[in-house]
Protein backbone atom coordinates (compact mmCIF):
# COMPACT_ATOMS: atom_id res chain seq x y z
CA UNK A 1 0.00 0.00 0.00
CA UNK A 2 1.06 3.47 -0.38
CA UNK A 3 0.49 6.93 1.11
CA UNK A 4 -1.63 9.66 -0.56
CA UNK A 5 -3.44 13.09 -0.49
CA UNK A 6 -6.90 13.66 -2.64
CA UNK A 7 -6.14 16.13 -5.41
CA UNK A 8 -9.03 15.89 -7.69
CA UNK A 9 -12.09 14.14 -8.98
CA UNK A 10 -11.88 12.38 -11.97
CA UNK A 11 -14.99 13.32 -14.54
CA UNK A 12 -15.73 10.83 -17.30
CA UNK A 13 -17.87 8.91 -19.05
CA UNK A 14 -16.78 4.91 -18.09
CA UNK A 15 -18.13 2.09 -19.26
CA UNK A 16 -18.20 -0.27 -16.11
CA UNK A 17 -21.18 -0.09 -13.57
CA UNK A 18 -18.99 -0.36 -10.72
CA UNK A 19 -17.81 3.57 -11.01
CA UNK A 20 -21.21 4.43 -11.45
CA UNK A 21 -21.90 4.53 -7.32
CA UNK A 22 -18.29 5.42 -6.52
CA UNK A 23 -16.36 8.38 -7.16
CA UNK A 24 -12.90 8.10 -9.36
CA UNK A 25 -10.35 9.94 -6.62
CA UNK A 26 -6.52 11.37 -8.25
CA UNK A 27 -4.61 11.09 -5.93
CA UNK A 28 -1.12 12.31 -5.15
CA UNK A 29 1.24 9.70 -3.84
CA UNK A 30 3.43 10.75 -0.71
CA UNK A 31 6.61 9.93 1.36
CA UNK A 32 6.12 9.50 5.49
CA UNK A 33 7.05 13.48 5.37
CA UNK A 34 3.97 13.88 3.57
CA UNK A 35 6.08 15.02 0.65
CA UNK A 36 4.55 14.43 -3.17
CA UNK A 37 6.84 11.85 -4.93
CA UNK A 38 5.74 12.74 -8.81
CA UNK A 39 3.41 10.53 -9.63
CA UNK A 40 -0.12 9.77 -8.72
CA UNK A 41 -2.61 7.03 -9.45
CA UNK A 42 -6.86 6.99 -9.84
CA UNK A 43 -8.50 5.15 -7.02
CA UNK A 44 -11.59 4.20 -6.26
CA UNK A 45 -13.22 5.70 -3.29
CA UNK A 46 -14.30 3.13 -0.54
CA UNK A 47 -14.51 4.74 2.39
CA UNK A 48 -15.70 8.47 1.70
CA UNK A 49 -12.93 11.18 1.54
CA UNK A 50 -12.23 14.46 0.10
CA UNK A 51 -10.15 16.53 -1.40
CA UNK A 52 -6.98 17.45 0.63
CA UNK A 53 -7.44 14.35 2.91
CA UNK A 54 -4.54 11.68 3.15
CA UNK A 55 -5.60 8.35 2.61
CA UNK A 56 -4.01 4.98 1.96
CA UNK A 57 -4.27 3.33 -1.29
CA UNK A 58 -4.77 -0.58 -2.16
CA UNK A 59 -3.20 -1.03 -5.93
CA UNK A 60 -4.11 -4.60 -6.62
CA UNK A 61 -7.30 -6.07 -8.84
CA UNK A 62 -8.04 -8.71 -6.05
CA UNK A 63 -7.97 -6.96 -3.19
CA UNK A 64 -9.76 -3.86 -4.99
CA UNK A 65 -12.93 -6.33 -5.86
CA UNK A 66 -12.97 -7.45 -2.11
CA UNK A 67 -13.01 -4.07 -1.14
CA UNK A 68 -15.90 -3.18 -3.26
CA UNK A 69 -17.69 -6.52 -2.78
CA UNK A 70 -18.15 -7.11 -6.53
CA UNK A 71 -16.23 -10.54 -7.33
CA UNK A 72 -15.71 -9.37 -11.02
CA UNK A 73 -15.70 -5.17 -11.03
CA UNK A 74 -12.57 -3.84 -13.18
CA UNK A 75 -10.85 -2.26 -10.79
CA UNK A 76 -7.62 -2.11 -9.67
CA UNK A 77 -6.77 0.67 -6.99
CA UNK A 78 -8.69 1.55 -4.04
CA UNK A 79 -8.62 4.08 -1.15
CA UNK A 80 -8.85 1.96 1.95
CA UNK A 81 -8.71 3.82 4.78
CA UNK A 82 -7.71 7.90 5.95
CA UNK A 83 -4.30 8.16 7.82
CA UNK A 84 -4.28 9.75 10.85
CA UNK A 85 -0.29 9.29 11.21
CA UNK A 86 2.81 7.41 10.50
CA UNK A 87 4.33 6.80 13.91
CA UNK A 88 8.39 6.35 14.36
CA UNK A 89 8.13 4.57 17.40
CA UNK A 90 6.66 1.26 18.58
CA UNK A 91 3.07 1.00 19.83
CA UNK A 92 3.56 -2.04 22.30
CA UNK B 1 -5.81 3.24 -13.36
CA UNK B 2 -4.02 6.35 -15.45
CA UNK B 3 -4.82 9.19 -17.49
CA UNK B 4 -3.33 8.96 -20.96
CA UNK B 5 -3.91 10.32 -24.38
CA UNK B 6 -4.27 8.58 -27.72
CA UNK B 7 -1.60 8.82 -29.48
CA UNK B 8 -1.90 6.23 -32.51
CA UNK B 9 -3.33 2.82 -33.82
CA UNK B 10 -1.36 0.10 -33.59
CA UNK B 11 -0.85 -1.94 -36.56
CA UNK B 12 0.03 -5.34 -36.20
CA UNK B 13 -0.40 -8.92 -36.74
CA UNK B 14 -1.56 -10.74 -33.41
CA UNK B 15 -2.07 -13.72 -32.44
CA UNK B 16 -5.32 -14.08 -30.44
CA UNK B 17 -9.26 -13.21 -31.67
CA UNK B 18 -9.72 -10.72 -28.74
CA UNK B 19 -7.89 -7.90 -30.96
CA UNK B 20 -9.59 -8.52 -34.44
CA UNK B 21 -12.62 -6.44 -33.19
CA UNK B 22 -10.98 -3.98 -31.54
CA UNK B 23 -8.50 -1.38 -32.10
CA UNK B 24 -5.05 -1.48 -30.37
CA UNK B 25 -4.27 2.07 -28.81
CA UNK B 26 -0.81 3.56 -28.32
CA UNK B 27 -1.69 5.82 -25.51
CA UNK B 28 0.52 8.57 -24.15
CA UNK B 29 0.25 8.63 -20.15
CA UNK B 30 -0.34 12.07 -18.55
CA UNK B 31 -0.21 13.74 -15.52
CA UNK B 32 -3.49 15.45 -13.69
CA UNK B 33 -2.46 18.91 -16.04
CA UNK B 34 -2.54 16.94 -19.37
CA UNK B 35 1.33 17.30 -19.45
CA UNK B 36 2.99 13.75 -21.06
CA UNK B 37 5.08 11.81 -18.70
CA UNK B 38 7.45 10.05 -21.03
CA UNK B 39 5.87 6.83 -21.29
CA UNK B 40 2.62 5.26 -22.80
CA UNK B 41 0.72 1.93 -22.71
CA UNK B 42 -0.76 -0.28 -25.45
CA UNK B 43 -4.26 -0.45 -24.99
CA UNK B 44 -7.23 -2.43 -26.18
CA UNK B 45 -10.19 0.17 -27.41
CA UNK B 46 -13.41 -0.87 -24.98
CA UNK B 47 -14.67 2.43 -25.26
CA UNK B 48 -14.89 3.69 -29.04
CA UNK B 49 -12.06 6.93 -28.72
CA UNK B 50 -9.66 8.24 -31.36
CA UNK B 51 -6.54 10.28 -31.75
CA UNK B 52 -6.05 13.06 -29.87
CA UNK B 53 -8.86 12.06 -27.20
CA UNK B 54 -8.15 12.11 -23.39
CA UNK B 55 -9.09 8.30 -21.76
CA UNK B 56 -8.73 6.51 -18.42
CA UNK B 57 -6.92 3.39 -19.07
CA UNK B 58 -6.88 -0.11 -16.20
CA UNK B 59 -3.90 -1.57 -16.69
CA UNK B 60 -4.56 -4.89 -15.23
CA UNK B 61 -5.44 -8.05 -16.74
CA UNK B 62 -8.68 -9.55 -14.50
CA UNK B 63 -10.36 -6.06 -14.80
CA UNK B 64 -9.81 -6.14 -18.49
CA UNK B 65 -10.73 -9.74 -19.54
CA UNK B 66 -14.20 -8.58 -17.53
CA UNK B 67 -14.60 -5.19 -19.77
CA UNK B 68 -14.57 -7.13 -23.01
CA UNK B 69 -16.57 -9.86 -21.30
CA UNK B 70 -13.91 -12.55 -22.89
CA UNK B 71 -12.73 -14.33 -19.55
CA UNK B 72 -10.02 -15.79 -21.18
CA UNK B 73 -9.10 -13.22 -23.33
CA UNK B 74 -5.11 -12.21 -23.26
CA UNK B 75 -5.44 -8.51 -22.66
CA UNK B 76 -4.07 -6.60 -19.90
CA UNK B 77 -4.45 -2.72 -20.40
CA UNK B 78 -7.78 -1.34 -21.66
CA UNK B 79 -9.40 1.95 -22.46
CA UNK B 80 -12.46 1.87 -20.05
CA UNK B 81 -13.56 5.69 -20.32
CA UNK B 82 -12.94 9.44 -21.62
CA UNK B 83 -11.90 12.02 -19.73
CA UNK B 84 -14.36 15.08 -19.22
CA UNK B 85 -12.39 16.50 -16.61
CA UNK B 86 -10.02 16.60 -13.32
CA UNK B 87 -11.63 18.90 -10.90
CA UNK B 88 -9.72 19.79 -7.67
CA UNK B 89 -12.78 20.80 -5.80
CA UNK B 90 -14.83 18.17 -3.87
CA UNK B 91 -18.85 17.38 -5.48
CA UNK B 92 -20.88 17.23 -2.67
CA UNK C 1 10.70 -9.90 -2.76
CA UNK C 2 12.75 -6.85 -1.11
CA UNK C 3 14.74 -6.21 1.83
CA UNK C 4 13.39 -3.32 4.15
CA UNK C 5 13.72 -1.54 7.42
CA UNK C 6 11.03 -0.61 9.90
CA UNK C 7 10.46 2.90 9.78
CA UNK C 8 6.65 3.50 11.46
CA UNK C 9 3.75 2.45 12.24
CA UNK C 10 0.40 3.47 10.28
CA UNK C 11 -2.08 4.78 12.61
CA UNK C 12 -5.52 4.86 10.10
CA UNK C 13 -8.90 4.19 9.86
CA UNK C 14 -8.89 1.31 7.24
CA UNK C 15 -12.24 -0.50 6.14
CA UNK C 16 -11.19 -3.93 5.86
CA UNK C 17 -10.75 -6.30 9.01
CA UNK C 18 -7.64 -8.04 8.28
CA UNK C 19 -6.29 -4.79 9.28
CA UNK C 20 -7.57 -4.64 12.84
CA UNK C 21 -5.29 -7.45 14.46
CA UNK C 22 -2.14 -6.70 13.16
CA UNK C 23 -0.28 -3.76 12.31
CA UNK C 24 0.37 -1.64 9.46
CA UNK C 25 4.22 -0.97 9.13
CA UNK C 26 5.85 1.52 6.88
CA UNK C 27 9.16 0.01 5.73
CA UNK C 28 11.84 2.08 3.83
CA UNK C 29 13.53 -0.53 0.79
CA UNK C 30 17.03 -0.86 1.21
CA UNK C 31 19.50 -2.67 -1.19
CA UNK C 32 21.97 -5.66 0.46
CA UNK C 33 24.61 -2.71 1.89
CA UNK C 34 21.13 -1.39 4.00
CA UNK C 35 21.79 1.69 2.32
CA UNK C 36 17.91 3.25 1.67
CA UNK C 37 17.15 3.10 -2.18
CA UNK C 38 14.70 6.29 -1.65
CA UNK C 39 11.37 4.61 -1.75
CA UNK C 40 8.45 2.53 0.95
CA UNK C 41 6.20 0.04 0.99
CA UNK C 42 3.36 -0.74 3.78
CA UNK C 43 2.83 -3.88 4.74
CA UNK C 44 1.03 -5.78 6.65
CA UNK C 45 2.94 -7.11 9.66
CA UNK C 46 2.73 -11.24 9.44
CA UNK C 47 5.98 -11.53 11.95
CA UNK C 48 6.08 -9.30 15.24
CA UNK C 49 8.54 -6.84 14.19
CA UNK C 50 9.13 -3.09 15.70
CA UNK C 51 10.92 -0.28 14.08
CA UNK C 52 14.32 -0.53 13.26
CA UNK C 53 13.89 -3.99 12.31
CA UNK C 54 15.32 -5.56 8.81
CA UNK C 55 12.80 -7.28 7.24
CA UNK C 56 11.82 -8.90 4.49
CA UNK C 57 9.11 -7.74 2.51
CA UNK C 58 6.79 -10.04 0.10
CA UNK C 59 5.18 -7.27 -2.57
CA UNK C 60 2.27 -9.86 -4.29
CA UNK C 61 -1.60 -10.03 -3.13
CA UNK C 62 -1.81 -13.43 -3.33
CA UNK C 63 1.11 -14.91 -1.58
CA UNK C 64 0.32 -11.90 1.08
CA UNK C 65 -3.24 -13.47 1.25
CA UNK C 66 -1.80 -17.31 1.96
CA UNK C 67 0.36 -15.60 5.06
CA UNK C 68 -1.93 -13.98 6.76
CA UNK C 69 -4.32 -17.03 5.96
CA UNK C 70 -7.30 -15.27 5.20
CA UNK C 71 -8.26 -16.06 1.21
CA UNK C 72 -10.10 -12.92 0.53
CA UNK C 73 -8.07 -10.41 2.60
CA UNK C 74 -7.43 -7.24 1.02
CA UNK C 75 -3.65 -7.34 0.88
CA UNK C 76 -0.60 -6.90 -1.33
CA UNK C 77 2.33 -6.70 0.98
CA UNK C 78 3.16 -8.62 3.92
CA UNK C 79 6.62 -8.46 6.25
CA UNK C 80 7.24 -12.59 5.86
CA UNK C 81 10.43 -12.65 7.85
CA UNK C 82 13.30 -10.84 10.04
CA UNK C 83 16.90 -10.51 7.62
CA UNK C 84 19.97 -11.95 9.69
CA UNK C 85 22.36 -11.54 7.33
CA UNK C 86 22.80 -11.51 3.43
CA UNK C 87 25.91 -13.59 2.96
CA UNK C 88 28.07 -13.26 -0.04
CA UNK C 89 29.89 -16.13 -0.37
CA UNK C 90 27.77 -19.60 -0.93
CA UNK C 91 26.71 -22.01 2.07
CA UNK C 92 27.40 -25.30 1.34
CA UNK D 1 1.60 -4.20 -23.66
CA UNK D 2 4.93 -2.84 -25.36
CA UNK D 3 6.27 -2.26 -28.09
CA UNK D 4 10.02 -3.79 -28.29
CA UNK D 5 12.64 -5.28 -30.98
CA UNK D 6 14.14 -8.73 -30.60
CA UNK D 7 18.00 -8.42 -29.82
CA UNK D 8 18.82 -11.52 -29.03
CA UNK D 9 18.12 -15.22 -27.72
CA UNK D 10 18.60 -16.74 -24.48
CA UNK D 11 20.41 -20.12 -24.14
CA UNK D 12 20.13 -20.92 -21.00
CA UNK D 13 18.90 -24.40 -19.05
CA UNK D 14 15.61 -23.52 -17.99
CA UNK D 15 13.77 -26.45 -15.10
CA UNK D 16 10.36 -25.87 -16.76
CA UNK D 17 8.88 -27.79 -20.32
CA UNK D 18 7.14 -24.70 -21.56
CA UNK D 19 10.74 -23.23 -22.44
CA UNK D 20 11.80 -26.60 -24.56
CA UNK D 21 9.79 -25.99 -27.51
CA UNK D 22 9.96 -22.29 -27.72
CA UNK D 23 12.30 -19.36 -28.31
CA UNK D 24 13.14 -17.20 -25.05
CA UNK D 25 13.89 -13.50 -27.08
CA UNK D 26 15.83 -11.14 -25.41
CA UNK D 27 13.61 -7.64 -26.17
CA UNK D 28 14.62 -4.08 -26.22
CA UNK D 29 11.82 -2.06 -25.13
CA UNK D 30 11.24 0.95 -27.78
CA UNK D 31 8.86 3.97 -27.49
CA UNK D 32 6.40 4.73 -30.72
CA UNK D 33 9.35 5.89 -32.86
CA UNK D 34 11.53 3.66 -32.31
CA UNK D 35 13.82 4.72 -30.10
CA UNK D 36 15.13 2.10 -27.53
CA UNK D 37 13.84 3.42 -23.54
CA UNK D 38 17.15 1.50 -21.56
CA UNK D 39 15.43 -1.15 -20.37
CA UNK D 40 13.83 -5.08 -21.93
CA UNK D 41 11.67 -7.97 -21.40
CA UNK D 42 12.64 -11.37 -21.57
CA UNK D 43 9.60 -13.23 -23.69
CA UNK D 44 8.38 -16.42 -24.85
CA UNK D 45 8.25 -16.22 -28.80
CA UNK D 46 4.35 -17.25 -29.71
CA UNK D 47 4.53 -16.11 -33.36
CA UNK D 48 7.94 -16.71 -34.92
CA UNK D 49 10.12 -13.88 -34.65
CA UNK D 50 13.94 -13.28 -35.37
CA UNK D 51 16.64 -10.91 -34.44
CA UNK D 52 15.82 -7.24 -35.34
CA UNK D 53 11.70 -7.78 -35.84
CA UNK D 54 9.88 -4.95 -34.01
CA UNK D 55 6.91 -6.96 -31.33
CA UNK D 56 3.92 -6.44 -30.11
CA UNK D 57 5.02 -8.22 -25.82
CA UNK D 58 2.51 -9.04 -23.81
CA UNK D 59 3.53 -9.00 -19.93
CA UNK D 60 1.31 -10.76 -17.92
CA UNK D 61 1.00 -14.29 -16.51
CA UNK D 62 -2.44 -15.33 -17.36
CA UNK D 63 -2.63 -13.54 -20.50
CA UNK D 64 0.88 -15.37 -21.63
CA UNK D 65 -0.35 -18.90 -20.47
CA UNK D 66 -3.72 -18.50 -22.64
CA UNK D 67 -1.46 -17.36 -25.31
CA UNK D 68 0.84 -20.51 -25.13
CA UNK D 69 -2.35 -22.44 -24.33
CA UNK D 70 -0.59 -24.04 -21.18
CA UNK D 71 -3.08 -23.23 -18.28
CA UNK D 72 -0.01 -23.86 -15.77
CA UNK D 73 2.79 -22.77 -17.92
CA UNK D 74 5.07 -20.87 -15.75
CA UNK D 75 5.18 -17.70 -17.83
CA UNK D 76 4.80 -14.13 -18.06
CA UNK D 77 6.08 -12.28 -20.26
CA UNK D 78 5.42 -13.52 -24.26
CA UNK D 79 5.49 -11.38 -27.74
CA UNK D 80 2.26 -11.62 -29.39
CA UNK D 81 2.48 -10.43 -32.41
CA UNK D 82 4.86 -8.21 -35.42
CA UNK D 83 4.32 -4.38 -35.82
CA UNK D 84 3.88 -3.39 -39.16
CA UNK D 85 3.50 0.18 -38.00
CA UNK D 86 2.31 3.04 -35.39
CA UNK D 87 -0.23 5.22 -36.98
CA UNK D 88 -0.85 8.38 -35.79
CA UNK D 89 -4.45 9.29 -37.88
CA UNK D 90 -7.54 7.93 -37.05
CA UNK D 91 -8.59 4.90 -39.13
CA UNK D 92 -12.33 5.19 -40.20
CA UNK E 1 12.03 -12.31 -17.15
CA UNK E 2 14.93 -10.44 -16.42
CA UNK E 3 18.62 -11.60 -16.26
CA UNK E 4 20.43 -11.53 -13.05
CA UNK E 5 23.85 -12.65 -10.94
CA UNK E 6 23.21 -14.61 -7.51
CA UNK E 7 24.72 -11.80 -5.64
CA UNK E 8 24.29 -13.75 -2.15
CA UNK E 9 22.34 -15.99 -0.10
CA UNK E 10 19.36 -13.91 2.39
CA UNK E 11 20.02 -15.79 6.13
CA UNK E 12 16.73 -15.08 7.76
CA UNK E 13 13.70 -15.90 9.90
CA UNK E 14 10.96 -17.08 7.41
CA UNK E 15 7.43 -17.25 8.51
CA UNK E 16 6.45 -20.36 6.10
CA UNK E 17 7.36 -23.94 5.15
CA UNK E 18 8.49 -22.73 0.80
CA UNK E 19 11.45 -21.15 2.33
CA UNK E 20 12.73 -23.92 4.73
CA UNK E 21 13.88 -26.39 1.83
CA UNK E 22 14.92 -23.48 -0.74
CA UNK E 23 17.68 -21.12 -0.47
CA UNK E 24 16.67 -17.02 -1.07
CA UNK E 25 19.06 -15.65 -2.87
CA UNK E 26 19.72 -12.00 -3.67
CA UNK E 27 19.95 -11.54 -7.85
CA UNK E 28 21.60 -8.38 -8.98
CA UNK E 29 19.47 -7.34 -11.90
CA UNK E 30 21.82 -7.00 -15.17
CA UNK E 31 21.48 -6.29 -18.49
CA UNK E 32 22.37 -8.13 -21.92
CA UNK E 33 25.54 -7.05 -21.82
CA UNK E 34 25.57 -8.06 -18.22
CA UNK E 35 26.50 -5.05 -16.81
CA UNK E 36 24.47 -4.49 -13.44
CA UNK E 37 21.18 -1.80 -13.85
CA UNK E 38 21.10 -0.85 -9.69
CA UNK E 39 18.30 -2.77 -8.67
CA UNK E 40 17.72 -6.33 -7.20
CA UNK E 41 15.17 -9.19 -6.12
CA UNK E 42 14.91 -12.01 -3.82
CA UNK E 43 14.27 -14.95 -5.46
CA UNK E 44 13.83 -18.28 -4.20
CA UNK E 45 16.18 -21.12 -5.87
CA UNK E 46 14.40 -23.58 -7.82
CA UNK E 47 17.42 -24.81 -10.09
CA UNK E 48 20.38 -25.07 -7.69
CA UNK E 49 22.73 -21.62 -8.57
CA UNK E 50 25.39 -20.44 -6.29
CA UNK E 51 26.96 -16.84 -5.97
CA UNK E 52 28.68 -15.42 -8.95
CA UNK E 53 26.02 -17.92 -11.35
CA UNK E 54 24.12 -15.86 -14.36
CA UNK E 55 20.30 -16.67 -14.00
CA UNK E 56 17.20 -16.45 -15.71
CA UNK E 57 14.64 -14.88 -13.12
CA UNK E 58 10.74 -15.41 -13.26
CA UNK E 59 8.97 -12.41 -11.20
CA UNK E 60 5.33 -13.55 -11.17
CA UNK E 61 3.41 -15.37 -8.70
CA UNK E 62 1.53 -18.13 -10.40
CA UNK E 63 4.66 -18.54 -12.11
CA UNK E 64 6.66 -19.17 -9.20
CA UNK E 65 3.91 -21.51 -7.35
CA UNK E 66 4.02 -23.61 -10.44
CA UNK E 67 7.87 -23.77 -10.92
CA UNK E 68 8.20 -25.07 -6.97
CA UNK E 69 5.42 -27.25 -7.31
CA UNK E 70 3.22 -25.74 -4.10
CA UNK E 71 0.34 -24.04 -5.33
CA UNK E 72 -0.64 -21.84 -2.05
CA UNK E 73 3.58 -21.23 -1.57
CA UNK E 74 3.61 -17.47 -0.68
CA UNK E 75 6.63 -17.24 -3.11
CA UNK E 76 6.64 -14.29 -6.34
CA UNK E 77 10.04 -14.24 -7.80
CA UNK E 78 12.21 -17.43 -8.58
CA UNK E 79 15.06 -18.73 -10.43
CA UNK E 80 13.92 -20.99 -13.18
CA UNK E 81 17.18 -21.39 -15.07
CA UNK E 82 21.18 -20.69 -15.90
CA UNK E 83 21.98 -18.48 -18.61
CA UNK E 84 24.80 -19.81 -20.95
CA UNK E 85 25.01 -16.82 -23.16
CA UNK E 86 22.76 -14.12 -25.01
CA UNK E 87 23.03 -14.59 -29.12
CA UNK E 88 22.37 -11.27 -30.98
CA UNK E 89 22.06 -13.70 -34.10
CA UNK E 90 19.24 -15.99 -35.01
CA UNK E 91 19.32 -19.90 -34.63
CA UNK E 92 17.50 -21.37 -37.32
Amino acid sequence: MKLGRVAGTVVSTVCAPVFEARSLLLCDLEDELEQPRGSYVIAVDAVGVGVGERVLILDEGNSARQVVAIPDAPIRAVIVGKIDAVESTDRD
